[in-house]
């Protein structure tokens, strides 16, 4: 068996009066994340972790944001076309532990229900999936609220 | 035997004439990192990536900043319940990898000292943890000595 | 067989009209990276996360910048380097992921080169290397075109 590590970073901007889509969620906030997808930061950090383990390229190489047919469009599909691609490589998940950069609002309430929504995308146990979330203690374009990011590692064996 | 992998980052501000606690040790400097607790940003990190590494959440969630016993803690007792945690289910460390990005002090001659503390509240061998440093170039908060981060990345197995 | 992980960050100034050198290539760009190598910040993330894996400190400690004989040396040689030392310590290496930050320019039609060049000096399958690229949207110095960032996660094993 042959085990691969991935890593994702992602960063979209803020924006008021916007929807927040964050880990399948709409997260109930005056600012939301902006992006020619939906903007799901967690979820795009987790595709390029993925893609990366695979040595598959990255979000922007397999759904480029040229592509007017994914304006808008839901990142979960997304997820689940880049679990496809790892799969037919030949690899399954491992385990996948992600960390988002956010000042506001607090996120540790939904973060079982993202988890719950990401194993069933990847349809893995939902032991295999962990949400961590930091502050940048108001420094930064994350402090300042002008921006959410994200990281992602993950494992991958096949 | 099932290897996971996890990863932290963490971020506190700098202020002037304020201890400067960091990997265990107090550093000789002008300014020091400020938070709830002592502010030990690779302490923190550490603790980040193993909770995720298994599953158990992130500090906030196990250690929170509005739990007022916690005021000022000692990061090494942090550290010590995480690992407690991390083996209650069934996990031991394999190695730690951390990165310290400051613009200043220099922390390169106190990384022998910070990973024989950290080995030692590990129980682990010493060359199972691995601390780096960089500057960030005089850029972003980092660069302008307005806060200090750090990542980790750790596997553990079990 | 013991598997270890490793992870490397790092940041480089852009600067005008200065030689753009990123994963051993010299982009066509109106800025380039600047530092005391020729700044392939790419190939120093690489270096990072072998060096942490493997707990042989880091590149800052291993390829000093107060070393006037390492004054714009093509950091095609550190990585040679790099990997000698980790070969002497008893590891291969399993995979890499990388990740570079920048603005502008594109550099998705680059990667390709890039891998080549990195496993040739790494000797390793093609496939072991992975290469990705975000912006950050205009947020931070790298977003502003003032810097240039780059993550790598590696897997070795021994």
């Amino acid at each position: 068996m042959k085990i691969r590590v991935g890593f994702g970073f992602d960063v979209h901007q803020l924006r008021d009066n916007h929807p927040f889509v964050l880990g399948g969620l709409t997260l109930p906030h005056t600012k939301g994340a902006f992006g020619h997808s939906d903007a799901d930061v967690l979820l795009h950090v987790i595709c390029d972790a993925l893609l990366g383990a695979a040595n598959l390229r990255d979000i922007g190489f397999q759904f480029p944001d040229t592509d007017s047919a994914l304006k808008g469009v839901d990142s979960k599909l997304l997820l689940k076309k880049t679990i496809e691609l790892v799969s037919e490589k030949g690899y399954s998940v491992s385990n996948i532990d992600c960390t988002i950069c956010l000042q506001k609002p607090k996120v540790n309430p939904f973060i079982p229900e993202m988890k719950a929504i990401i194993a069933g995308i990847l349809e893995t146990d939902i032991d295999a999936i962990s949400i961590k979330a930091t502050t940048t203690e108001e420094l930064g374009y994350v402090g300042r609220e002008e921006g959410v990011s994200a990281y992602c590692v993950c494992l991958i064996s096949g």
